[in-house]
């Protein structure tokens, strides 16, 4: 049994804060401090360079690959991480494309995270010759699942409503029509079982920052099916995933398996970061996560559609098509952030009418949901957002 | 003037160590722990996701750039922090093979660093369309800059053997004929004056790990010249460098300058420790840390040769043509290296043969470099070297 008492203690958050933006940046597992400063000045400081291997941080990113792919449903030796989740949309994108030869058509949904969009897009002028992204709206992703499709590029989770994708169908139809699935799973790691393996996905990738508390700026991640463990060109060959970096071959080979998936120098001291944010995952178990969450956020829903009629619920109602996360539609939105943010209950805006609110059972519990509603509550029916101090528009994010 | 007794006091060195591989891994500024333990534990920690805007998160990686632009040479607001040097050269040759179209040829060496290499191949793989990398001789550099060359993919100073090719020759060579020109500074930034805007340098890269000191995994910086920054596209395009990240937009509009070389989520920790270096770099005058690196290698060269006959210096003999380290030539470099590290001296060895030194003065002075020299003198002199422990090849960086 996940014991949620003790992985809550293994948290630093602030007096006075109740915290339900864990889906953008978690918080700080308290042992990371120590682990970070352990790395800087026992393994930086006094091994130098002979660190790379004393300190054991070349092979860091495929051992914390294998903690996470537990999380998800990766087969051993499947998961690797490195660079940031943009990077590695990119590959995986590149990758499938390449092993779908006669296909142009990258599809993905208006709900995916924009940056997702983005990198497709930069991919596809790269490519140029007719490869094309192609964008539909969320609820028609199956149906444009056809015969032109090389490759499906979908957010499991979306960012704004917690809209959940059903990743085992749409893949089932994607590998029906001959085509490959990538999976995004920004939203969708720490924050509910996945099964990669289940759903015979693809490529997967996601980033640590978020529901798996690595710390601002933590690496990305990037999964493989082990039947393409020895095919996929990551397009991004940089030398951490030729097949001998330190040979110094000037032509590349790709690395064995996930390895080539990698590129450049690994960010050690965001890896020790995370390391000890998987101490504390590696005593949770997912199916209990998400019972616990489910059971959070129906009760935050309860509570604030009782009390705050104005607001309008964005998330499914259905919890099992939902993430970790609720989220309300409210025009004055914006406003109504900074009111909450200002009385201590940090969640998010996302334009341009949403009201995010992680729900992150590792930390967060039925005492953090009940006052979070009576706060928002509180808020709405004085409108207290209602104040010219909380309708200038900083950069958030 | 450069007070290098201060600066060496301001980093980390252990006992017993002489270290001649901060052109691998820079040792630890002393001021790093405390600096990313302030990012871990008053901004992660009590910011939370506010830490963004009110700690600063956000701009930092701009905010260094413009620390790490004047040591290279740059004018303001052109260079900024992110991902790998791997993903930045393939930013700057994608930009600029975009802006030279009818031309396909990628023109480098063989000298070149690998991974530099390996990038242009991806790139042009996924280009397709007979875009082609080219690789000469470093001595056939300059007569194979013709007019078919699109863009020149040169690292200034070579990882191996020091050699420095002429920025401003070839940077003039290629804008002769056409080409655009990018420069790889990766042994360079921190090593020796670099002057970018003097040279009009099209696009440079760079990391932060080797001179600069930033700690493993440190950063890459990339550098646009102004004249290229409203018109380059930089192919990896994130959603940080988008025109307004925090509209989530649904198609890409390239950012304000070398804001759009950002891509994903910037390592805040690694970023942090990059920082604690540069209150180093700020006091220094890369004039005088030339002068003093030049100082430095003459004197290392020549005690070397005077004790150790059988080895070859590698490095050019003129130091107007080479960059801040010395490397020589022996059959049984590996164990050499090996029995130098047990005694304490910490070089580096890159295949086949090459035993390669750094000479930093920000920490290394005339002590450092005749102590060294005098322990290789005993390992070669006593053959100390041939011993099995030596000879068994573990994975080094």
């Amino acid at each position: 049994m996940t014991d949620f008492a003790a992985t809550k203690a293994m948290f630093h958050l602030p007096e006075g804060v109740i915290y339900l933006d864990g889906n953008s940046l978690g918080p700080l597992p308290k042992a990371a401090a120590a682990r970070v400063a352990r790395t800087i000045e026992a393994e930086w400081g006094e091994m130098l360079i002979t660190g790379w291997n004393k300190a054991g941080w070349m092979d860091l990113p495929a051992r914390l690959g294998a903690r996470v792919g537990r999380l998800i449903g990766a087969e051993p030796g499947t998961v690797v991480l490195g660079d940031t989740l943009s990077i590695k949309v990119y590959q995986a994108l590149a990758s499938a494309l390449e092993m779908n030869p006669g296909r142009k058509v990258i599809l993905s949904d208006t709900g995916n995270f924009p940056s997702d969009l983005y990198m497709a897009d930069g991919l596809v002028r790269t490519l140029g010759n007719g490869y094309a992204l192609k964008t539909v709206a969320p609820e028609e992703v199956e149906a444009n699942i056809d015969e032109t499709v090389a490759v499906t590029m979908i957010t499991e989770v979306d960012y704004r409503t917690g809209r959940k994708h059903d990743m085992k169908r749409l893949t089932e139809k994607a590998h029906a029509v001959g085509a490959l699935a990538v999976w995004d799973l920004a939203h969708s790691a720490g924050a509910l079982p996945v099964d990669l393996a289940g759903c015979k996905a693809d490529f997967a990738v996601g980033c640590s920052y978020k529901y798996l508390n690595a710390g601002p700026g933590g690496p990305a991640f990037i999964y493989v099916a082990p039947r393409h463990a020895e095919v996929a060109r990551p397009a991004l060959s940089g030398w951490l995933g030729h097949e001998a970096p330190f040979a110094f071959d000037l032509a590349y080979r790709p690395g064995r398996g996930i390895e080539r998936m990698r590129v450049g120098t690994p960010p050690i001291l965001q890896l020790a970061a995370l390391e000890a944010a998987m101490d504390i995952w590696d005593l949770a178990d997912m199916a209990e996560v998400r019972a616990r969450s489910i059971a959070l956020t129906e009760r935050f829903i309860a509570r604030v559609e009782t009390a705050c009629p104005s607001l309008t619920l964005a998330s499914p109602r259905d919890p099992a098509t939902r993430g970790s996360q609720v989220s309300f539609r409210h025009p004055e939105g914006y406003a109504i952030m900074q009111a909450l943010i200002e009385r201590g209950v940090i969640g998010d805006f996302r334009a341009p009418d949403i009201l995010r609110f992680g729900v992150t059972p590792l930390y967060i519990g039925e005492a953090e949901v009940d006052g979070a509603a009576a706060i928002l509550a509180e808020v709405m029916t004085n409108a207290l957002w209602d104040q010219p101090q909380y309708k200038v528009r900083a950069r958030v994010t």
